[in-house]
């Protein structure tokens, strides 16, 4: 049996018979003869039946579109003119000796063959409620190229600094954030929670001695919310590090990070992004500039950005800030630092110069929020005291306090968004882009 | 401020000034001077205080198990005949010059110092109470060291094989397998489950044309059996690929995984898996020994396994069949294939042939399976009448059986449990020993 080959190979087969998959992307008939824009994982090539091979242009009329097939044929020039510059294999196309029809498809809800559907709120719906269909563009397929890239160029910066993975449990016992947007599951008799960050088992590796870990998983949010930015479960990229002097360590790590992940990205699909995309990715240059929050509402004040909450950006301010500091720095990203402790969690480390601050920081890229971070509280006394400062109840948190009681070293660590990065990467405005299947309030399908 | 040094890399430094940080894993007192086994990710090193710097000795003498320290000392050759052969770094001591106190630890209340505690039912139950300390113990960090090289391993062969990531959701509208062993989640006034596996949705994968993907996720069954091999929480490795011929090339592509894998392993932890374990790591031999489940039941017969269920093995079985298969063929592995249908989900492809079997199989690792893969049914008419026939609702399916009806290629894959490759690698028969944190019946905490 012939080994298939992918539509971008067939360049350089000029006069061999070839084996082709893939769906019928387009069909077009000229006269007697069909021509089928066959299209597989790396794109189009076009397949062509004559009426000479009675059975087999038989057959081939049977074609629609998103039909999948095989297809035997020999690999030709293009008479002189009628080369297609738009596709890759433009220069050849495959005369088809034999056909074998892998699928049969009814006609789509959504065609393939088109150019971009506009991003309008009712479109957006339909593509959807048939996801799968959507996902076959090609400027979809290379979001989830990317990620790959981008997860694994994480992976390789955590692998080759001696991080463990961890996989951490998502049913939990207890509520893993504030308590607030949690998903419940009856779980035997009992009452469990999914979990809303790895963030107490990450600490508890740090207790455990892992020193170094990073975990990639979901997390759920039973957020009631409708932008643009939030969903009900998303992945997440989360490390943890011990011995720290402080969350200054935690930020260089990630500078580190992504400049090597962007290096990745640009590397291995910067043509394509700025082909499909029209976005040409730049790799940011290391130090990241840094803002404490109070320098950011001052710089905010001054272009008169209302700022609602004390302490926090709102995604308004966020932005803005993001274009002064791109203005002044030539810079895309922008560390905050020393959030106010009333708008970070009580396990966030407190500055011993100033106790009304911690020592955390949010990463913003072009306005978008990407990371938390922070240096966490691991001295017992300290921690417990800020829980009840907070309110929290020690009885809820005591299997999470226990971690702090037979010793831990000083750590901090971050969670980072990884489809956050992608509509950055790509200039997206909407995360259901770049989610492989989107959960929302009224979105549990397909 | 001085770099911190890792202990086995004090062996190198003698007679220079280290920093060093860790835990207190043992103190010995011999007369007036205090003797500090202190314990890192890497191991121990021995640290020595003597009363000549009152300050510091006062200090150190406040020294508890467990208690995390940073030292910065001189290191020095042990006098001669004062060596630890026991230990990597037994031939040098640091003399400490500095000492800090990092986080202070009640009576731990498991021992880190001591030999392994056996796995009784009784111990296991109170290290799983106090997991994060079980941990600390060298033997159980290398689990997860080696689960990080397996995975990446995973990795790298889809990788490069040109395989996209997916991250599926783990919220459903639907039952994703039997629909037996459900959580449910009450989610906006609707009814959500928990992913029991990626199945419909790498078969989604395939619709949209990402022709190779893999997946690395969490799945949960409300299994309520207390079995060592059963959680109500794990790890899965998922892979589907299209264009396939039937389910021998998700074999082939399996069997070659697992040999770079297991390859990788014995590369990068084999010494310290035959020092720790006593387990000596053996690189497979493709092609892997394959009998079809008639086969496998005939050959059980002639020992007089008792087979309770017709078409499939049971645990003592599945013991056997291996058995037979290492003194026949010397061979760890062993595919069966041609389960009988009822024994299979509605999904998989039946054999052409004999439309009472299934091209499917299961792979034993030692006496244990460790993977169920198939080749699916991927035309929507045959696919529904084999749903119908196992008394599915249809309408319950329908978002899955939608992704059938618009072209979908020939497609198969398997599932795998890493917990399950994990209990093989290490000879350990319980599942909750190598799970970071297990979920059971009865175990949500900590």
């Amino acid at each position: 049996m012939k080994k298939r080959i992918l539509s971008t190979q067939t360049q350089n087969q000029v006069g061999k018979i070839v084996k082709l998959s893939g769906w019928v992307h387009a069909r077009r008939d000229h006269g007697k003869i069909i021509f089928i824009d066959l299209r597989d994982r790396e794109g189009l090539v076009q397949i062509v039946f004559t009426p000479a091979d009675k059975k087999l242009y038989k057959l081939a009329d049977t074609l629609r579109p998103e039909w999948v097939i095989g297809v035997v044929g020999k690999v030709n020039k293009r008479p002189k003119g009628m080369e297609n510059p738009n596709i890759e294999t433009g220069i050849v196309e495959v005369e088809a000796k034999d056909l074998k029809v892998l699928s049969e498809a009814q006609t789509p809800p959504l065609s393939v063959d088109s150019p971009d559907i506009k991003a309008s709120q009712a479109s957006l719906q339909k593509r959807t409620d048939w996801r799968w269909i959507d996902l076959r563009r090609s400027k979809n397929r290379l979001i989830f190229e990317v990620w790959t890239t981008m997860e694994e160029a994480f992976r390789q910066y955590w692998i080759n600094h001696g991080y463990i993975q961890i996989h951490s449990p998502k049913l939990m016992s207890t509520p893993s954030e504030s308590g607030a947007e949690l998903f419940e599951v009856p779980y035997f008799g009992k009452k469990a929670y999914l979990a809303q960050s790895p963030q107490f088992y990450k600490q508890m590796a740090m207790a455990a001695g892992f020193e170094k870990v990073f975990e990639v998983g979901p997390v759920f949010r039973a957020n009631p919310s409708f932008t643009s930015r939030h969903d009900t479960e998303f992945t997440s990229y989360d490390m943890e590090i011990s011995f720290i002097d402080s969350h200054e360590d935690v930020i260089k790590a990630e500078e580190e990070m992504l400049v090597q992940v962007l290096g990745k990205i640009k590397e291995k699909h910067g043509e394509k992004i700025e082909k499909l995309y029209k976005r040409k990715l730049t790799v940011p240059k290391i130090p990241f500039p840094r803002v404490t929050m109070k320098k950011a509402k001052e710089l905010l004040a001054k272009v008169k950005v209302s700022h609602k909450r004390e302490g926090d950006l709102s995604p308004e301010e966020e932005r803005e800030l993001s274009e002064i500091i791109f203005k002044r720095e030539k810079h895309e990203f922008v560390f905050v630092t020393d959030y106010p402790t009333d708008v970070r969690p009580f396990y966030h480390m407190r500055l011993e110069k100033n106790p009304k601050l911690t020592k955390s920081f949010d990463l913003l890229w072009n306005g978008l929020e990407i990371t938390t971070g922070a240096q966490r509280e691991h001295r017992y006394k300290v921690l417990t005291k800020q829980a009840k400062e907070k309110g929290l109840s020690l009885k809820l948190i005591r299997h999470y306090l226990d971690f702090f009681k037979y010793g831990c070293p000083p750590h901090g660590g971050f969670g980072l968004g990884p489809t956050r990065m992608l509509m950055k990467v790509f200039h997206i405005d909407n995360v259901r882009e770049v989610t492989f299947l989107y959960r929302g309030v009224k979105r549990l399908t397909p």
